[in-house]
C-alpha cells in the first residue's frame, strides 16, 4: 500500500490539480489533471500537401521543379531522385510515347478541364511530397466518373500508354508518382459521398474523397472511419485502399481487408468491375475485392464499414525508462484496458527532441530530455467516468510496477491534440532535417527496437536514428536523418536493414507498401512461389502492364 | 419515473430474486436473477459428427449408405441427392478414373494407413451431415504433412484425377463431399498446434485442427478464437478458412479476412505456397492469402490473430413483439452496449417451438408460445460488475421503451449454455423434421424478415418457414421444413428466393458459401465481369480444374 501511495503521489504530481511544482514546460497556465472532458472530436493538425494544395510550408526540402521534361529526359531526371531501386530502372520501350492525337482523344472524353498540360500543375503531380521520387509525365487527367476512367484505361491499354493512378500523393515509397512519362490519372475529381446507412454504419463514396472529409461526415452521423493517419487531410480513400494503408486505428479496428465491404474497380483494359456491395457478409465466390486492397486496378468507388463513434476518449502521454518497460506496458494495457484500448504508440527520445525542435507550437508535456522512451495511450469507450477511472487505475498500477516513470492525461481536447501532434508530427519534423531514409518494418515486438540500436551503432555520428511507431501492431518506423542523401550512408543502411528484418521473419513493409522504393526487395519478405503467383495475377489483370509500371513487383518476374 | 419503475418491476418479475410467481417452465428450482458469475468458459453443446465420429444420434435422417458405387454408378447416385444444381451436372469426362496403379502410388507416399478403401469409412466421407449431397468416391487419403499433400496434388494434377479436400465435413452447401468419384483428401491427420505467441495472441497450427480444440487451447492461454460456430466440435480450422466461415463472433471480431494473418497452401499442381507469416501487418505485394479464404487451394497451415479473452460474459434471452422492435433493439444495443456487445442473434417463435420439440434437455426460459420474436444478446468485457450494470440498465430502458416485452439474464454458466443451446440447436432440430431447405442470405436489416413472411404466404400449409440468424450482421438463415424433399416445393422456393434477394442487392450466400448447391446461382449476387474474373483466376491456379470440381463457379464459365 505504501508503494501504491507513493506511486500515486508521483503520478498526481504530474497530473493532479494539487501539484505544487512549477508548471511543466510549455503549459504555462494549466496544471494537468485527469481528463474530465472527452476528446473524441479532437482535430489533429495536418501537414501533407495534396494536389489541391501546392507544396509550401513543411515541404521546404522539395527541390524546385525545373521545367518540362520530355520522356527522353526522364532517365536523367530519375537519377536525381533518391531511392535504392529507382536509379537502376530503365524506361520500358514497349510503352508508347504520348502524342497530340492522344491529348485530343482525352479532351474529347474529359473536356478541356479534365486534361491538364499546365507545367506547374503537372510538376506537383510528378513529385512525391518528400521530394524523393520525381517523374516526367507531361499529362495529368482528371476524370469525373467511372465511365471516364474506363475510357481512359481502355484507350491507354490499346495504345500501350503507361498510367499512374494518383490519389492524394501522400505515399512514402514512390508509388503514386510517375517514374518516367506515364500519364497521371488523378481521382481528385471523384469526391462525392454516395450514401450512408446510419443504422449499420456503412459508407459508400467515390474514391477521390479525402479521408478527413469522410471522417468529418461520418462523425456527424455518430460513426468514425476505421482508419486514421497523419496524412488524412490530403490522402484519398481510394489511395488508402489501393495501398492497403494501416495507420493509427489498426490496433482497434484492424486492416482494410476486414473493413472494406465493397469496391468498384476499373481494370487495366477498361473493364468496370462492380463489387460495390454494402453487405456485412457475402460469401458468393472468391472475394475479389481483396486483390484491389493493394493495387491491381483503379479503385473508383468504395463502401466501408464504419464503427460507432463512442463518446469517451482519453489520451495519456507517458514515459518509460527502457524498451522492456514499453513492451510490458503494452501487454498490461491489452489485459487491463481491454476493449477500450484504441491506440498504443511509442517514440524514443530522439523523436521527441526532433519534434520539439521542428514542430511549431508543440510542447513536451513531460520534463524535456529526461526519459528514453515515450508512449501515447488512447482509450475510446462508451462511458466517460468509467473509462477515466479504468485508465487512471491502470496508470497508477503501471507506475507502481515501475513500467511507467512519469505521465500525463489530457484534460481537454487541446492537450490531447498536442499529444497526438507530437506523435503524428515526427514524420513531418524528420523531413526538415535534410535527408531522411525511411523504413517501415513489421518485427516481433520483443525484437522491434534492436534494429534501431544496431543501426545507431553502424552509423555512429553520420546520422541520427529514430525509432517510433505502432507498437501495438509490431510496426516500427525507422527513420535515419542525415544532412543530405548519399550513397555511402545508403550502403551502410541497405541491404542490412532488409536482411536483418528478413532474418527475424519480419516484413520490410508493414503498411507503406513496396512502391518503387522496394519493388526489387520483395524477396526479403515473400517466397519465390508467392512472387511468381503475384506476377501471374498481375499479368492476368494487366497483360500489357500499363498500370503503375516499375512498382510493387521486380521487373524480372513480369 | 413511474414508467421506468413499472418496466423494472416487469423485468425483475422475470429476472429478480424477489419474484413471487411460480418458476418459469423447465427451470424448476431456480429463480432467475441478474448474472453474478461470468460465463466465459461456458461450453456449448456440439452436435455435428466429424469424420472421427461416425454418424449417429442427431444424424438419423441420413439415408443408410448402401454399398460401394463405381464411377459409372455415380450419376445415378447423384440423382438421389437433393440440391437444385446437383441433378443437372454431368461427370466431366476429362477426369481420369481411379485405377490400382494410382492406389499403389498413394500407398507408396502415405503408407497403408493413409490410404483408406474401407467402404464404411469412405461412406461417411461421401455424404454431407444433412444427407443431402452424396458422392461416390472410392478413395479417401489421409496425408500427415504438407509434403504429402503436395505429392498427392502433383500426382492427381498430372493424372487428371479430380480431388475433394475435406475438413470436418460440416458444410451446408455440398462443398465438402464428392459429386462423382473424386478422390477425397482429408486434412484430419494434420491436427498439430505449431506455436502460440501468448504476448500477441497469434496461433499457428495445421489445418486439420478441430476448431473447438483450438478454442480450448487458446482459452487456457487467456485468448479466444475470433470465430465460433455451432459446428465447432467437428469443423476444422482449414475448412473454416477455405470456406470463409462466419459464425457467432462476426459482429465483434469481423471476418476471417481480417483475422487470418498467414496461410500455407498447396496449389492444384502441388506447389507449396508459404504465406505463413505471423505478423500483424505485412504490405509486401498483393495479399495472396485472401484468394484462399474461400477455396482456391488446399490450406495446410494457418496463423490467426486471437483476441484477448475478457473475463466477463453476460447472456440475455429476450422477447420482442414484432420485427421492428428487434431492429430498434439492435440499433440501441450498438449505441448503448458499444464495445462490450459480442452477439446479437434473433429467432422467430417457429424456431423456438421447433427447438423445444426436438432438442433434448433444452428449456424455454420465457413463457412458451407467447412471443413472436426472440433475441439473444451477449456482452463480453473486462469488468464484470460494470458490464452487468450496463446490460441491466440497457434492458430496463429497452423494456421501458417497449422494445423488449420480456427477458432473462443468465445467472450462471448452465443458464447461459441453455440460451445458446436454443440458438445453436435450431439447425440440428430442423433436420429432425424430415426435409429442410436451407438458405443463408445477407439482406439489409430493415428488409430481412420480409422474405420469411413472403415465403410463408407462398407455401401455406405445405411447409413450416423459420427465420433466424445473425441480425447484427444482416444475415438471415431461412429454413423451410417439410416432411420430404419434392420438386414442387422446391419450385415454389427457387428461383423466387434468389430473385427476391438479388432485387434487394443482397447476397444469396452470406456465410455458407456456394458449394455445389449454388454454383450455378452466383449471377444473382455477382456481376458477369466478376464471375469471369473468378473463372480466370481459377484457371490460373488450377488449369486442369482438379480441385473440388462442379463447385462455386458455374460450369459454363470454366
Amino acid at each position: 500500500m505504501a508503494r501504491r501511495a507513493a506511486a500515486a503521489a508521483r503520478l498526481l504530481r504530474r497530473l493532479g490539480p494539487l501539484a505544487s511544482e512549477p508548471p511543466v514546460r510549455g503549459i504555462p497556465h494549466t496544471q494537468y489533471e485527469f481528463a474530465s472532458r472527452t476528446v473524441s472530436s479532437c482535430r489533429r493538425f495536418h501537414w501533407i500537401p495534396s494536389l489541391q494544395r501546392p507544396p509550401h510550408g513543411p515541404r521546404t526540402n522539395v527541390e524546385t521543379y525545373e521545367g518540362k521534361h520530355s520522356a527522353n529526359m526522364a532517365s536523367e531526371v530519375q537519377k536525381r531522385t533518391f531511392g535504392s531501386a529507382a536509379t537502376h530502372i530503365q524506361r520500358n520501350p514497349a510503352y508508347s510515347e504520348l502524342n497530340s492525337d492522344d491529348v485530343s482523344y482525352f479532351k474529347s472524353i474529359l473536356g478541356d478541364n479534365g486534361v491538364v498540360q499546365d507545367e506547374d500543375r503537372i510538376a506537383v503531380a510528378n513529385v512525391d511530397w518528400m521530394g524523393k521520387y520525381r517523374g516526367a509525365s507531361q499529362l495529368l487527367l482528371l476524370p469525373k466518373n467511372t465511365t471516364e476512367v474506363s475510357k481512359i484505361l481502355s484507350y491507354c491499354n490499346t495504345r500501350r500508354l503507361a498510367v499512374v493512378p494518383q490519389g492524394g500523393n501522400t505515399g512514402l515509397v514512390g508509388g503514386s508518382v510517375p517514374v518516367y512519362d506515364e500519364v497521371i490519372v488523378s481521382l481528385a475529381g471523384m469526391d462525392k459521398i454516395i450514401s450512408f446507412d446510419n443504422v449499420n454504419g456503412i459508407l459508400t463514396s467515390e474514391a477521390g474523397c479525402v479521408l478527413e472529409n469522410l471522417s468529418t461526415f461520418v462523425e456527424n452521423e455518430g460513426f468514425i472511419m476505421p482508419l486514421d493517419l497523419g496524412a488524412k487531410g490530403s490522402c484519398q480513400i481510394g489511395g488508402n485502399i489501393s495501398t492497403n494503408a494501416g495507420g493509427l486505428r489498426f490496433i482497434r479496428y484492424g486492416s482494410l481487408h476486414g473493413n472494406v465491404l465493397g469496391l468498384e474497380v476499373v481494370l487495366a483494359d477498361g473493364t468496370i468491375l462492380d463489387m460495390l456491395t454494402t453487405l456485412r457478409k457475402d460469401n458468393t465466390g472468391y472475394d475479389l475485392k481483396h486483390l484491389f486492397i493493394g493495387s491491381l486496378g483503379v479503385v473508383t468507388k468504395i463502401s466501408v464499414l464504419t464503427p460507432a463513434k463512442l463518446p469517451a476518449t482519453n489520451v495519456a502521454f507517458l514515459s518509460c525508462n527502457d524498451y522492456t518497460s514499453c513492451q510490458k506496458l503494452l501487454l498490461a494495457a491489452r489485459r487491463n484496458l481491454g476493449e477500450i484500448l484504441s491506440a498504443f504508440e511509442f517514440m524514443d527520445h530522439h523523436c521527441i527532441d526532433l519534434a520539439m525542435r521542428h514542430l511549431e507550437g508543440v510542447q513536451n508535456p513531460l520534463p524535456a530530455s529526461q526519459y528514453k522512451f515515450y508512449v501515447l495511450i488512447e482509450t475510446t469507450g462508451s462511458d466517460e467516468s468509467y473509462d477515466k477511472t479504468k485508465l487512471e487505475a491502470f496508470l497508477l498500477r503501471s507506475m507502481e510496477d515501475g513500467l511507467v516513470s512519469d505521465g500525463v492525461i489530457a484534460q481537454d481536447i487541446s492537450q490531447a491534440s498536442n499529444f497526438w501532434r507530437i506523435r503524428e508530427g515526427i514524420s513531418e519534423a524528420s523531413v526538415k532535417v535534410g535527408a531522411v531514409y525511411k523504413y517501415d518494418l513489421s518485427i516481433p515486438v520483443e525484437k522491434l527496437y534492436d534494429i534501431v540500436e544496431e543501426m545507431r551503432c553502424r552509423l555512429g555520428d553520420n546520422a541520427e536514428v529514430l525509432g517510433y511507431g505502432h507498437l501495438g501492431d509490431g510496426n516500427l518506423h525507422l527513420n535515419i536523418l542525415s544532412s543530405k542523401y548519399d550513397d555511402s550512408t545508403l550502403a551502410q543502411i541497405e541491404p542490412f536493414v532488409y536482411e536483418w528484418t528478413s532474418s527475424q521473419r519480419g516484413s520490410i513493409s508493414a503498411e507503406h507498401g513496396l512502391g518503387l522504393m522496394k519493388a526489387e526487395k520483395i524477396h526479403y519478405s515473400k517466397s519465390p512461389e508467392a512472387v511468381q503467383l503475384m506476377a501471374s495475377i498481375k499479368k492476368l489483370l494487366d497483360p500489357n502492364s500499363i498500370l503503375n509500371p516499375y512498382k510493387v513487383l521486380p521487373q524480372s518476374v513480369l
